[in-house]
């Protein structure tokens, strides 16, 4: 498996980024992700019971269509907590595309992150679309994977080729960070795209076993998103043997694995004031379930996360955590290591019992700077 | 109904509070609880699964046996994490204690805050327990009131009086909050102490009412003790008619709860780096929990509690709070109503649907100075 810290398109996909001027800065804020074959798709959302608009529209058109050819996004409004006016905003965004592009409209799907609860400038969308499309371009990722961003401090990107047979399949993803720096920015958006030839079942299934292990294993303050989103389209241009779920399914999810792992410690790296850059496993629990509940309750912890990025070692509040969780944990059990405080990276290891399942969630520290960011007004 | 805001023990009640070098500072640190005629007890524990050994040590007493003299509470320790070494502590402080007072250890509580995971020093208890027995006082309330505090800003304190009959039965209560202001502090201390003549059951029901609606309505960080208590002592001295459940049980049950109202509010107020004390009331759901669900869930989102400090009404954080719990809730049905935020008391209302239940619930902002306190070394 090869693997490339940036950004490159697998075959048959295109991909541009302006700015229409949603964002007050300047910055870029419209981005087009296209494939020229009617690609397959799959998604996995938020599970806050408030969702934003164009994930309403999304679920939508994932129900009713099978082949999908272009995703819109647009930054500087997350377009949630809108009402009806969101979603028609997000279904005329959808079908503008669909006329400038002249495929149906529910072969579009949508994504917004920002701020929310207000409505979205439809005419600014509108009037910068011909030129969106008219870049669309194999190269046009790097406009994209900065389009998409709010207030994150670094673009996050990987790309992996693994061979297939005579083919080469290739995976590449861009993500849009928790950096929930302006207020009522909303969280993570992720976008993926693969040339391998894969039956829907199979990419489904790859897609949300690679989610729970990884983005469902990060935490930057334990806020959930309205408009979380981890959309793939997988569009066959490798030309290799079809995959499903008994024909080079492990070697499929291996490689996607790594793509969204990347991607998801990315996020924490840019995470909104962050100091250290927090591993912490959980060993010795009975089932994964319990394991990254009780690694979550470290992690979400604020006199935890305090204490790491005051670099004092503080094994209560990690114990406390643990007991915390609606898993029984027996105190005789348990032992917990920590790595020096004093570094970046730190590794927080706690065995909670005899049994055999473990699980790893990333996390960052609470500092100052977290309330800074989050407190002051744009 | 009368109201004071200090603590005035109820009739047979004596309380003394000393010095015994638990405390580095060499504050009170050591504090005893007496009742001349033998007390019913009832108790409520935090749910956390890992429990300090004098929860555990108290759970027994209180399984063997129906009437209790005495609870003695050391802070600067909350011999929690401490395995078997610390139940035996816990069980010697309550044998040192029942020999010098001449009474059983059963008829003991025991009760302790401060540092995690470190052995207390028994030595220090036993020297000291002559003085503290020697100076027991109905007015030693004084003494024992700051004795069971850490690092609270102030004590909490307050006694409720209504007559019942030709009698006056009086409710006292003083508890020790969630100031976390060293590494390793445990959370929340409480011991009311009651006068009345009333049942065993109904004194348990009122005790989990009252809790329920109080104690268990208030947040700071969402971080769960291992050591929290509210323990309550009824020894009959009012001489009353006794309350049973159906025998002016709703009228106790009311004074108890203004005890425990006030006492949690108090913890609030105090706790560590707040600026702000925020009143949160969900309203329209179908039930307690999900009210009480969805107000804590605002209430322990750290993005909101930012907002707050930083006076930025903030509605997008409070929608995505409210999304987050596993209850279902409708974009449309909500309505969200946030006092000036420029002032020290906030109030947020929620309308989250069309039910008829209410709940409210109390926290305190998201500070720098939460961070400092809770990051730096002592």
């Amino acid at each position: 498996m090869q693997i490339l810290k940036k950004a490159i398109l697998p075959k048959g996909f295109k991909a541009n980024g302006i700015a229409c001027g949603l964002k007050k800065s300047g910055k870029l804020d419209l981005t087009l992700f296209y494939s020229d074959i009617p690609a397959k798709a799959s998604a996995v959302f938020t599970n806050n019971k408030i969702q934003a608009a164009p994930i309403k529209v999304d679920k939508g058109h994932l129900k009713l269509n099978k082949f999908f050819h272009a995703i819109i996004v647009n930054s500087g409004n997350a377009n949630a907590f809108t009402g009806k006016a969101g979603i028609e905003d997000a279904k005329k965004t959808a079908q503008l595309l669909a006329d400038a592009l002249k495929i149906k409209k529910e072969e579009v799907l949508v994504g917004s992150t920002g701020i929310i609860g207000k409505r979205l400038v439809l005419s600014k969308i509108s009037v910068a679309l011909p030129e969106l499309v008219r870049g669309l371009d194999k190269h046009g990722i790097h406009q994209a994977k900065r389009a998409i961003l709010t207030t994150d401090n670094f673009s996050k990107e990987i790309t992996v080729k693994f061979p297939l047979g005579k083919h080469t399949i290739s995976i590449c993803g861009v993500a849009k960070g928790a950096g929930m720096i302006s207020p009522d920015m909303a969280t993570m958006l992720c976008f993926i795209f693969t040339d391998a030839n894969i039956k829907q079942a199979a990419l489904d299934k790859a897609l949300r076993i690679c989610t729970e292990n990884t983005f469902n294993c990060i935490t930057v303050d334990g806020c959930m998103s309205t408009n979380d989103s981890v959309i793939m389209l997988a569009n066959g241009c490798a030309a290799n043997n079809i995959i499903d779920e008994n024909n080079n399914f492990n070697l499929f999810t291996q490689a996607l694995e790594v793509v969204c792992l990347e991607l998801a410690k990315m996020v924490v790296r840019d995470a909104e004031g962050a100091s250290k850059f927090i591993q912490i496993k959980v060993k010795g629990a009975k089932n994964f379930k319990q394991a990254k509940t009780m690694a979550l309750s470290i992690a979400n912890s604020n006199l935890f996360k305090t204490a790491t990025y005051g670099e004092n070692p503080n094994f209560g509040r990690i114990v406390s955590a643990l007991g915390a969780t609606n898993s029984e944990v027996k105190e005789e059990e348990i032992k917990i290591k920590v790595s020096s405080l004093k570094k970046k990276e730190i590794v927080v290891e706690a065995i909670v019992g005899k049994g055999k399942i473990d699980a790893t969630v990333y996390t960052s520290d609470l500092t100052p700077e977290y309330i800074r960011i989050n407190a002051e007004y744009n």
